[in-house]
């Protein structure tokens, strides 16, 4: 985890911090880290994606494309930081109304869109860089959501899974260039569902639907989920995010268990992911994919 | 279609076709050609997956898996040539049984399937080339089902749809070495789908429910399904195929049109193909890959 090394104790610092929250429960956990540091912060919830118990506490709400009221709050208060947190893509489409209102550009939005969540994260870190504020990424604040190579919990990956992991690794690599595919299942030697829009809970689902009634087995050897950060992904707002319910999925999904990047994968409640797994009998690893695949190597930045 | 040269006419021959048919209108499609040809064919069903009017007048009906009758069947009839026609990955549940009871060696079967279709499909000929038969694809029967590069139809693909095309093709040279990816859906420079297990109409059905409510357009503007054979493939009984009904699921998720490999791509019953996507407004086109991403080339066999 040497890359992670110079975010270590951002925390612990004393300028105002910034969250730009959106969905699941990865914005609270920053709030919490932010709090038990007793660092100053504030929390801009973003409507239609932000935890009701998170809005309620935010300083302010906002529409996801009303970029120019959280300018003007930024501006305003003036943060040492800014993080953005939590899940914004494929937007309720209450969302866009707003934005639309907001935003004079249409032709601008459609064409960031269009060429995926990637640029269009980007173009928002540009955005606030251009306006003179420092972006860091979730594992900055809570540099304890990235986990070291290892295996998490009870169980192992046995051969056949590390086969599966080997192959699940190195079609991601495949794949970088794309701005498709954070996730995708093994089954084997064979990959079989690759995540696309719709997230590896939808993606996890649809291999469980697969997998119903097919073959002899209930729980597929060498079955596996590899969820890791692609290169060139900008990761200080889109590392893939793990927590309990993706063990329970997966699990739905007759996998024998998840293998995700080492510091490259946000472990997302650690303690009851682990208690998931071990109770289900998933095994839990993480893999530094530069041992995989060799050139693809990255450290997160601050 | 210069690939192609060596098959035509085969359909003209002498001796005796048998076609081992599983679902959908290709094996009836080619059970016309031959018919039309006078060349003597018999059918074995599949049970569970050929068309039930095919089945009605098949020679014989068997379960997917029950090799040794198949093997009989064709030990006794001595065809010049053996084509494989239809689907059958993704097996009902029900196929498996029969299979079960006929092959003993459910380790080697189990091992079969984790390596994927390419490898049991491929499994499958060597079997068959191991008894002394020729296997055949369905474009050495019916060689019209291939088309040359160009465009079907009315419409055509604009800028936008060839760049998307452009990044389609790429997505899935570069997934070639993996056991997915016949298909994909790129949306403007965004691959959006991968094709797994599911299969095309599934996938496409997923990119429909993604479109739904999303943004303020009906229909993708550069929103492509770009279907293909991957290099390597066994493409004596794996070729992609499109239809009828690929434009009418494709329209559904807002696609501007349909882009497949000249050469590699069947496309079965193309009039009434090209005139759902006449009424439809889609675009439908062939491109050879190995003008897009060179060193893709390559030949169908006989």
């Amino acid at each position: 985890m040497t890359g992670t090394a110079p975010a270590e104790g951002f925390a612990e610092g004393e300028g105002l911090v910034v969250v730009l929250a959106g969905g699941g429960a990865l914005p609270a956990i920053l709030v919490d880290a932010l709090a038990r540091a007793g660092r100053p912060r504030r929390v801009i919830a973003f409507r239609g994606f932000a935890d009701r118990a998170l809005r309620r506490q935010a300083d302010a709400a906002i529409d996801l494309l009303d970029v120019s009221r959280a300018l003007s709050l930024l501006d305003q208060w003036r943060p040492e930081a800014v993080v953005l947190a939590g899940a914004v893509t494929r937007p309720h489409p209450a969302a866009f109304f707003g934005a639309l209102s907001a935003l004079r550009n249409r032709a601008e939005l459609r064409a960031l869109f269009a060429r995926g969540d990637d640029h269009l994260l980007r173009a928002v870190v540009g955005l606030l860089e251009d306006r003179g504020h420092r972006v860091v990424g979730a594992h900055a604040i809570a540099p304890e959501l990235l986990v070291p190579a290892g295996t998490l919990g009870r169980h192992a990956p046995d051969h056949e899974a590390l086969g599966a992991i080997e192959t699940g690794f190195r079609c991601l690599a495949d794949l970088s260039p794309y701005d498709i595919g954070q996730a995708l299942v093994v089954l084997g030697a064979r990959v079989t569902a690759i995540e696309g829009a719709e997230g590896t809970d939808r993606m996890l689902a649809r291999v469980a639907g697969l997998s119903r009634g097919w073959f002899m087995r209930r729980r597929s050897p060498g079955g596996v989920l590899v969820k890791s950060a692609k290169a060139g992904q900008e990761r200080r707002v889109d590392l893939p995010a793990v927590g309990p319910r993706t063990v329970t999925r997966a699990a739905a999904a007759g996998l024998s268990g998840i293998a995700i990047g080492a510091g490259q994968t946000l472990v997302v409640d650690r303690e009851a992911m682990i208690a998931e797994a071990d109770r289900r009998g998933l095994f839990l690893a993480a893999f530094d994919p530069a041992m995989i695949v060799p050139d693809t190597r990255q450290e997160p930045g601050p």
